[in-house]
């Protein structure tokens, strides 16, 4: 036992979701978590600002090849230079994922996520995947995937 | 010019989609494309299988260190060594992307191609994907995505 | 201004290495560095204890696709799920990079830590490479590189 | 048996070093081989051109998002998307690799087919890496490269 805090991916974009996404990232940090996202802005900012201010650990996991790309809440930067591939870490490098709205990105992280076996849980407003759990509210997103990794 | 040929991705997987697969394949060498899949079985085999007994020239971008990794259709092999990263790379190196069946690494790949602004085409029994045009036909998934190159 | 750590990774491998790793470790601990490592053994793991142990922050990025393949003392664990490719997330998400012993795949990072412009170390026992500065110590090594984050 | 024809990945920079990668390429097409590159220009270009004026096949992975982004000679352009991370599929998808002149980034593909164990030869004026043969003409690289594939 390493005591190592579990992890939870946020993903999504589009402005229209950053409150819900600060919410998300508040209640991680409040139950324990470290906060992981693309690093960029928009959802990946709000939702670590939110486990920032909670007191919360956060990682950016960036697309390119400077720690300056990514936003001021990131503890910690991870810098990929690998573009749109470093989906595929922010996706893998969640014990489970939550989506906050988002686009074709924010698809394939779920396609990636479900194929390696992640829990998933996607709020209202986010991409409609069949197969995919859905949530109304950030507590109920929470809650679901930290149920889905304790019984996994 | 080069005179280079145009590449179209087929993604997807699913033993029940072999068939089609094969076609779609068939259909696009016949229309002078390069097919280009994930390489490994079942829609990546069967769609360079198509090509190559039509005359076409197939490409297998694999995700593993080895070129032994590529089915027998593939006359060449590129070898990423990248894990399922190299799900950007295929739908990529498409100038248009079609999807015959497919789970969730077809799901990434979508979101991949169109976030890169590549025409995509879902043939019947693939995943349903809101916004994704589809095709009822390997025939009209393949005049579709030409169409769309060419007017791109 | 975020407060953010500087970080540094150590890259390497052998373990006839360890103890030099684990002195690189701690010592950048204590000049208030977060260490990144590839996550696995050898020098990847004494590297993380030796910063664990005084009091530092630890980061794993991993080729695999499991937090479990990391380290136990990952305090962190960046899942890639890339293989090798992983190289250029752990040489690019070091502001500095230090090698401790190492074989072909140090090669690699340290080629992508220079064409990124990292300032690099390589501790003497690491591979020998023209233009590279080298250190004989765990103490000079970590002097010179923050010494080149800060003028950098 | 496929029939696949073995593909050799040409490594390297240096508009100095032009010269010699189109007669790699010649010699390479001459005896049947596929040539591979990273697609961009200097010995990446010299030496698929090389190739195609000898009527062999050539393959450019490039490391950007576009297609248009490979030069002229390439046959075939897989788009990695994965930005110097692409230097592990180059050097991967070669069944031997030959690096002409070169800078870090040849040292970090390098680094990834030695560890991978595909056969490596440096042309003089390339990187000077302990364990890595090299030669003294391109027929004398093409040679060795080639007997190496065939014995391993």
């Amino acid at each position: 036992m390493t005591g190592r805090r579990m992890q939870v991916s946020v993903i999504g974009s589009g402005a229209a979701h950053e409150a819900v996404a600060l919410e998300v990232g508040r209640r991680l940090a409040e139950r324990g978590c470290v906060v992981v996202t693309g690093g960029l802005d928009e959802v990946m900012a709000w939702a670590l600002r939110g486990a920032r201010e909670a007191g919360g650990t956060t990682i950016a996991i960036v697309p390119g090849e400077s720690h300056a790309e990514a936003n001021e809440w990131a503890d910690h930067v991870v810098v990929t230079g690998i573009g749109h591939a470093r989906n595929l870490a922010v996706a893998a490098s969640g014990e489970a994922v939550i989506a906050v709205g988002g686009s074709w990105g924010t698809l394939a992280e779920i396609g990636f996520a479900m194929r390696l076996g992640r829990p998933v849980v996607v709020l209202e407003g986010g991409p409609a995947v069949e197969g995919v759990p859905r949530a109304a509210t950030p507590a109920e997103a929470v809650e679901l995937v930290l149920a889905a990794v304790v019984s996994s």
